[in-house]
């Protein structure tokens, strides 16, 4: 057990150091789409570990950019995968009020001092409060209550293609741990505490309609739209062939077996949703993503049932022939579009794939090519398990309630670890907010107020969290 | 009737001079779109029609760029409206091999010395050409043979919005003429002599649907694509709504009464088509279009039928969502689509819009926007009119049987003058050959080969018409 006032008197005494820290490592700048100074930051993550006391810290190369890994040993009984990323979005032609590798401390009402910077909040900011709460613990005397396995992505946003191809390779190593943690600040602006328990998988694919493989229409370059009448047009072809894979209102998937694998919602989620559907704001929501109605103007349970455990395809984007102002006449040689399936258990992003080929084959559009770009499984866990519970405890020792959410809509990769063969529990949390991920003037919240925590409480929750794991495991 | 082997030997003697004036005027620079030297060019086109007699030469303002007008008296019974355009096509990032404003004299196999410029073929070049061919006939001490109108406009290449304005205001005025003809160098890479007797209209609009004028799905900005499963979708809605318009090969139109007025074609256009079918090169056109087959895999006579007959509904260009490279998650709040429609006798580009508005409306689109951009009415002449036969026999009298085609797919402003209320026949004509108009490396042959007229062939076949002209007009 750890001495949280001690460690908690600590942090608030030295929390100018800790905020120091947070800026230096955002002013390293790891931008991994231009691949600008994503090892130098690498090399300063490395070095924090290694100062925690990880011994073996390193690199471990992965074809692209490094994971950064260190296992810190407390001679604990059980092991955590800190996971975490060092990687953020560009920031190249984005107009911010403070430049995004300055790191400076700036009012933002009514959280008091922020520090903006890119990669402040998603992910770069938690992650040195996670660090900052371990050498507190330390610090004082105090012993970490699990021994903690680093693993630091730097291709989070390059969709992960590489760090995929590091944890199957690493499988043996990784399946030590007992779960996943992930450090985050998972307060919204009015202070709420957002839990969620299970992740959408998700197919993202391009469909191309061409004169070329189709074998009618323009094969090479888009021609004279008064050609029409004598040439095939591959933009009427894409719009029947997509015409046929949702019903009319767009919201129900036509394709053969789409459905099959859809498990429906279980006893604990759908206890964890009538609870849910208590604090719902579905009015916030709506304004916030500017969105009059939701579909078929669903609302409370349904609404959330809907949300989280329904399947989609969605059009992401679809674009051919002349977008330009005014009116060129052309007859396009092909069109593209952008979709992506979101994925519940059990299905698979693999089976969406040959679903849809399929169907595509059936209707008679065995010419349209379909290309994969970037596959998510789906991940889950249970409320019981002790890594949930832990989080949970952790957020009431600091006065909070998780709203809990059974699922997420959206995806991340954490199936990495949660499923086959590592099959890890998983769950991310820590008190603390910031906001305009991928957006400028990208912020984490130092000061805070009297619902939305700061730094300091961020990092004490992190404290709370390891805490009431090593207390969970005890009582189990 | 004109001494033509006088008029023939000046011009073959005056060569260098015409070229220079070619040049002269390709290299004042007329860009409509960028209103890049227009009014210059205008006033430079002025002083060629004040040198050449016309007496009353003047801008006549349209609200935009003016349309250059003046009439040549040559006290003759008869009078021809001289249709031009004096504007270009822009050509900023191009690239030329011979600098757009240069005007060089560059060799082109087979066709020996081209002037290489912007405007040299679309339609500068021909206009000069034109005037060279008047200035000849006077030079020499003959009488041009019918009296002219010179009516050129200077924003043909912003669709001739503000000309159509002009024309219905100075309808009495130009209603003195009785035919237009337009210069033109109409022979094909190969020499071959190529009329048009009829023009579809097009109506050329763009669809919009948005979540903004649905009340569905979002409203304002593209919002996270794992809203789909309780957002509805307006790139979906569009998808459905296009799905409706066309039969699922995109070739038949499903809009109510959309065939209602079209006319079928006369015994004279079937003759006509008999006789193209003969000639028609469809290998060729297929390999310049990089097409492998027509609709329904059609030849000869059926193929040109479908070609030039039928009304059509094409799909110009669509957008939405994300474009760019790899996997940005998005649900689109809105996609675009332009179209045009082709027109063909007794369609009118006002019953296309109000019919396509009547389609949506039924189909419970009504949210989705029309709007029109650019309508442009068929237009048709027969064989049998006057300045049809008289260009023909201007052709003959070189030594060339046109390739006659009833109607054309593609569609001019030529209905401002052949509909009500001028009901002007046309015809467009001359010798020459020139090509890549609106693209790199426009060019015009001044030299010429066996089977290519070059410059003076082409000033030589407009004096053969226009005494072509006056001879029919008094046989007739």
């Amino acid at each position: 057990m750890v001495d949280f006032q001690k460690v908690s008197k600590y942090i608030d005494a030295h929390l100018n150091e800790h905020v120091k820290k947070m800026q230096e490592f955002l002013r390293q700048p790891s931008v991994s789409a231009e691949n600008y100074g994503v090892r130098e930051c690498a090399q300063l993550l490395k070095s924090y570990l290694l100062n925690l006391g990880c011994k073996d810290a390193r690199f471990i190369e992965t074809g692209s950019l490094p994971a950064v890994y260190g296992e810190y040993n407390a001679q604990a009984e059980k092991t955590l995968l800190i996971y975490m990323m060092y990687d953020t979005q560009p920031f190249k032609g984005e107009q911010w009020t403070s430049p995004p590798l300055e790191a400076s401390l700036v009012d933002i009402a009514p959280f008091g001092k922020c520090v903006i910077a890119r990669g402040a909040i998603n992910t770069k900011g938690p992650l040195v409060a996670f660090l900052n709460a371990l050498e507190s613990i330390l610090a004082v005397g105090e012993k970490i209550p699990a021994n903690l396995m680093f693993v630091a992505q730097g291709d989070e946003e390059l969709e992960s293609t590489h760090f995929a191809k590091f944890v199957e390779e690493h499988k043996t190593m990784l399946s030590k741990a007992d779960a996943l943690f992930g450090p985050d600040a998972s307060q919204d602006q009015q202070g709420k505490v957002i839990m969620s328990l299970g992740w959408k998988g998700i197919e993202y694919i391009e469909l191309e309609c061409s004169g070329k493989s189709w074998g009618k229409g323009p094969a090479e370059f888009d021609i004279h739209s008064s050609d029409k009448s004598w040439v095939d047009s591959p933009a009427w072809r894409m719009v029947h062939a997509l015409a046929t894979m949702t019903s009319i209102d767009g919201n129900r998937v036509l394709i053969d077996d789409w459905y099959d694998n859809v498990r429906l919602p279980t006893g604990e989620d759908l206890e964890l949703i009538d609870k849910l559907a208590e604090t719902l704001d579905e009015e916030t929501i709506k304004q916030e993503m500017k969105v009059n109605q939701f579909i078929n103007d669903l609302h409370g349970k349904e609404l959330l049932l809907q949300y989280l455990y329904s399947t989609t395809l969605n059009i992401d984007g679809i674009w051919g022939g002349y977008t330009g102002p005014g009116s060129k006449t052309v007859l396009p040689h092909k069109v593209t579009v952008k979709m992506d399936a979101r994925l519940v258990p059990d299905q698979s992003s693999e089976e969406v794939i040959s679903k849809i080929r399929k169907h595509l084959d059936k209707h008679g559009y065995a010419d349209i090519a379909i290309r994969s770009l970037d596959p998510y499984e789906w991940s889950k866990v249970s409320v019981k398990e002790p890594i949930v519970q832990t989080v949970i405890q952790g957020y009431r020792r600091l006065g909070y309630e998780p709203e809990i959410w059974p699922h997420n809509a959206s995806s991340v990769p954490y199936h990495l670890f949660n499923r086959k063969p590592l099959n890890l529990p998983f769950c991310d949390g820590g008190l603390g907010h910031g906001g305009r991920a991928h957006a400028p003037d990208e912020y984490f919240v130092v000061e805070g107020n009297e619902r939305v925590m700061g730094l300091a409480g961020c990092e004490k929750s992190y404290v709370a969290i390891l805490d009431a794991y090593a207390q969970y495991r005890q009582i189990e």
